[in-house]
C-alpha cells in the first residue's frame, strides 16, 4: 500500500487535535445535560423519501448502494442524513408513544453532504444540536430556554468569540404587515439576501418582486439595519413608527430571548439581536438563530436554528419544536488547519513511568497501576532506553511528568520545569490541570 | 408523514436505553485513557480499493453514490468502513510522519455491513477498538498490555459476565509442527471450524485435507480441548508430550497474557486460555483474542483481535500491531431489546423544579441555575400544573427529586421515598448516585 492521501472534504484530526475536539464536545455535553437535555443517536441513514421530503434535493445526498447486491437495483433506498433535524423529526414520530413530552434532546453526530468542499464546508462534518419538541403546543418559554442553553454552552468554548444572533419572524412579519406589505413571505426571502447582495439591490428587488413602494423598501432596510447586543433594539424599532399586533408580540419575544441569554455574555460569547436575520426557510415561524465566529465571518454562519411549529406530523398529531444546531467541524477544522487550536498533548497520559531495564517492567507497571487507581493516566516506557531518551519520549508526546522508580525510592520529574522530587505512587497527585490534555489556542494573525 | 417504522439492522435506542450505552462507553473510555490510549476518529468512508484490499468482498460494503451526480458514473469511489482496523491502518500510513510510535489508540465508532440482519448482527453497529502499533518491531509485552487494558475495561461493564478467551498462534503452530504436520496453516483453518462442526467431522477433515494421521488428528483435538482460567494449561499441554521450540515460545507468551489479565478477574469478567481458539484469518501471527458474553454464546463472539505483524506497510516501513475490538452494539442491543438493560431515567435531570404559577417561572429558573452551578442537572416544570401532576411528570422520567420554591422557604421531595425536607438551593446536594442516570440490568430468565 503506497502512502494514502486525504480525501477532500472529509477532515480527520491528529490525536492532539482530536483532544481539543473532545474537550469542546465534553463542554457542550456537560451544559446540555445540566439543563436536562437527553442524548440520542440516530442511525446515519434515512429512507430517501424522508430525506427528500422537503424538496431540497440540492442537498447532495449520498445514497447507499450495496456492493454485493444480487441485481442491478442495488440501491438500498437509504441515504446518509445531511443534518440532524430530519432524523430527529423521524425519530420523534417513530417513537412518539414511548417518549415523554416536552422532549429535550441533544445529538452530537456526523452528517454528510456531497457538495463541493470549500473553506468551512465539508462532505463529512460533526454538529451538535439541541431541540425541545412538544405535542400540539409548545409554549414560548422554550424558545428562551433553548437560546439560553446554547448561549451558556457556547460561552464555555475555547474558541474565538462566538455570537448568537437572534431575531423573530413575528417581529419582521408584523413590521412588514404594519407598513402594508401584501406578501410578507416574499419580503422575508428578499431581506434574507442582504448578506450576499448590496442594500440598493435588495431595495430594488423589494420594489419589483414584493411590490413595495420605495418608501416601504426603505423602511424594511432600516429595520434590517438594527442590530444591538441588548434590548435597545425595541426603542429603535419603535422609532420607525410602525404599528402591528404581531410586531408587538415579536418585540416582546425577542426581548425575552435576549434577556435570557444576557447572563452568558462574556469575552467569548455575546448575544445579538440582529433584525436582518431572516433565515429564508419557510418552516421557521418565530424565533430564529444564527451563530457566527468572530474573525471567521467569511465562512458564514457556524450554526443556526429556530422555532418550527410543525417539526413533524403524523396527520393526527403535530409536534412543534425549537432548536439550535452548532457546527463543531465548521468552527474547529478551520482553526485546527491554521494551527490555531490543538491541545497540550497527543496522549491522555499525565505520567510516563520510566523503565530502568526490561527486568523491572513489573515494578514500573506496578507504579502505573497505583497512579491509575487514583485516576491519573499513566503509561510505562516502551523500552529501557537511556533516561534522557525516555524523557524526550515523554516530551514529544507532551506528557508532563516522568516517574523514576529506583531501589532507594521514587522520584518524579516535571519535565517542563526540570523539578524532580521524591514521590510516593500511593499518594502523589499532579495539579488537576495536568490530569487531562488542555486545549491550547492562538489568536489569528491579523 | 405517516408513522415511520424501524429499518431492519439499524438499531436505535430510546433515551433511557441510550443512557445505558453512554455509561458503557464512558467506562471503556475511562479505562483506555487511564492506560494512555489516545482517541482518534476516522472518516466513515474509505476508498473502495482500501476496503477491498484483503479480498474479502463478501463484507457487503455499502458504496456511496451521489444522488445529484452529473453523469451515470455517480459512485464516489468510497464505501462505508466495515470495521475500525482497516481505517486505522490507513490512518497510520497516511499520518506516519506525524505520529509518535508506539501509538496506542482507541476508537469508538460505528461500522456498517450490508449483510442480512440477525440476532446480534447489525447493518449499523458501534464498536470499541484498542490497538498498539509500532514501526518495524513491536515487543511482545504490548500483547500483554492490550489484553490487560481490555480485561480491565470489560471487568467494569454492567453486563452479563464477559470472558476474554486467549490463545497463541505460536503455541498451536508449534504444537502442529511438533507432531509433524506438514501444513500447520491448513490445520489452523480446520481447527477453527470446531465451533461449527462436530469433533469427529473436524478429525476427518484433518486427515483428508491436512494429511494428518488419525493419531496426529487426535492430538490436535486433545490440544483444542484444553481450556483453563489460569496457567494450568501449560501442564496439560506438556502432558501431551509434544516438543517444539515455537510451542515453548507460545506457552510462555500465553502464560504472560493470562497472568497479565488475572488481576481483572471478578464476577463480571474472566480470562480464559482457550486452545481451540484459532481465528482463521491469516494475518494474525501471535496472540489471538475472542470475547464472549455468558448466556449469549449463541450470538457468537462479541469481540476479538490479536497480533498482526503487518497491520500496515508502505513498502519501506512495516507497522506491526496488536489490538482487540469490543462490540458495543453486539452486547448491548440484545440485552436492551429483551428489556434486560436500561437506566434509571430518560433525562439527565436529577431535580425537577416545580412551578407554582407561570409568574414564578423566573424564581424556579433561579433555583435550577443555582443547582446547575454546582453540577446538579435540573429542569424546570414545563407548566404550572397541580403539584401532583408535576410529581407524576418527574416520576415518568425517573427524575428522583422535585423541588418546591415557596414564599416561606424551599423544600425538596425524594419522590421514591416520599420524604420531603427543607433545603437551600445554594447548598443542597443529592447523593452522588442520584446525580446521573444509573444503569439497571436484570438477569435473563433461564
Amino acid at each position: 500500500m503506497t502512502r494514502p492521501t486525504p480525501v477532500s472534504g472529509f477532515p480527520e484530526l491528529l490525536p492532539a487535535q482530536r483532544n481539543a475536539e473532545l474537550a469542546v464536545i465534553e463542554r457542550l455535553r456537560t451544559t446540555f445535560e445540566l439543563h436536562g437535555f437527553a442524548n440520542i443517536e440516530t442511525r446515519v441513514a434515512e429512507p430517501l423519501d424522508v430525506l427528500l421530503r422537503k424538496g431540497e434535493i440540492d442537498k447532495e445526498v449520498y445514497v447507499l448502494r450495496r456492493l454485493q447486491s444480487d441485481d442491478d437495483a442495488s440501491d438500498s433506498g437509504l441515504g446518509l442524513h445531511y443534518d440532524l433535524t430530519v432524523p430527529f423529526a423521524r425519530y420523534v414520530l417513530e417513537n412518539a408513544g414511548k417518549l415523554e413530552f416536552p422532549f429535550r434532546r441533544y445529538q452530537i453526530q456526523k452528517a454528510w453532504r456531497g457538495e463541493r468542499p470549500q473553506e468551512g464546508r465539508f462532505r463529512e462534518f460533526t454538529q451538535a444540536d439541541i431541540d425541545v419538541v412538544m405535542k400540539d403546543e409548545l409554549p414560548f418559554h422554550f424558545d428562551v430556554e433553548v437560546a439560553r442553553v446554547m448561549a451558556e454552552a457556547l460561552s464555555t468554548l475555547p474558541l474565538p468569540p462566538l455570537s448568537l444572533r437572534v431575531n423573530s419572524r413575528k417581529l419582521i412579519e408584523g413590521f412588514y404587515r404594519g407598513i402594508g406589505a401584501a406578501d410578507p413571505a416574499t419580503v422575508i426571502r428578499i431581506i434574507d439576501k442582504l448578506d450576499k447582495l448590496a442594500a440598493d439591490q435588495v431595495a430594488a428587488m423589494l420594489v419589483t418582486d414584493a411590490a413595495l413602494s420605495d418608501e416601504q423598501a426603505k423602511q424594511c432596510l432600516a429595520l434590517a439595519d438594527i442590530s444591538t447586543p441588548d434590548t435597545s433594539f425595541v426603542a429603535q424599532v419603535r422609532a420607525l413608527g410602525v404599528e402591528h399586533e404581531l410586531l408587538d408580540t415579536g418585540l416582546a419575544e425577542l426581548t425575552a430571548v435576549v434577556e435570557g441569554c444576557a447572563p452568558a455574555n462574556n469575552d467569548r460569547f455575546t448575544v445579538q439581536a440582529s433584525l436582518s436575520l431572516a433565515r429564508g426557510l419557510d418552516y421557521y415561524t418565530g424565533t430564529v438563530f444564527e451563530i457566527y465566529m468572530q474573525g471567521y465571518e467569511s465562512i458564514g454562519s457556524v450554526g443556526g436554528g429556530g422555532r418550527y411549529d410543525a417539526l413533524a406530523s403524523d396527520g393526527r398529531t403535530t409536534y412543534p419544536g425549537v432548536g439550535i444546531s452548532f457546527g463543531i467541524s465548521r468552527t474547529l477544522v478551520p482553526l485546527i488547519s491554521r494551527g490555531l487550536l490543538t491541545s497540550t498533548r497527543s496522549v491522555p497520559s499525565a505520567v510516563l513511568v520510566a523503565l530502568a531495564d526490561e527486568e523491572s517492567r513489573g515494578a514500573s507497571d506496578n507504579v502505573a497501576r497505583q497512579l491509575r487507581a487514583r485516576g491519573i493516566p499513566a503509561e510505562v516506557a516502551a523500552s529501557a532506553q537511556k533516561y534522557g531518551r525516555q524523557i524526550r519520549y515523554a516530551d514529544r508526546r507532551g506528557i508532563p511528568y516522568v516517574w523514576f522508580a529506583g531501589d532507594t525510592g521514587h522520584e518524579v520529574k516535571d519535565i517542563r520545569s526540570g523539578d524532580q522530587v521524591a514521590a510516593d505512587p500511593a499518594t502523589w497527585t499532579p495539579p488537576s490541570e495536568d490530569l487531562r490534555p488542555q486545549v491550547t489556542s492562538k489568536e489569528q494573525d491579523q
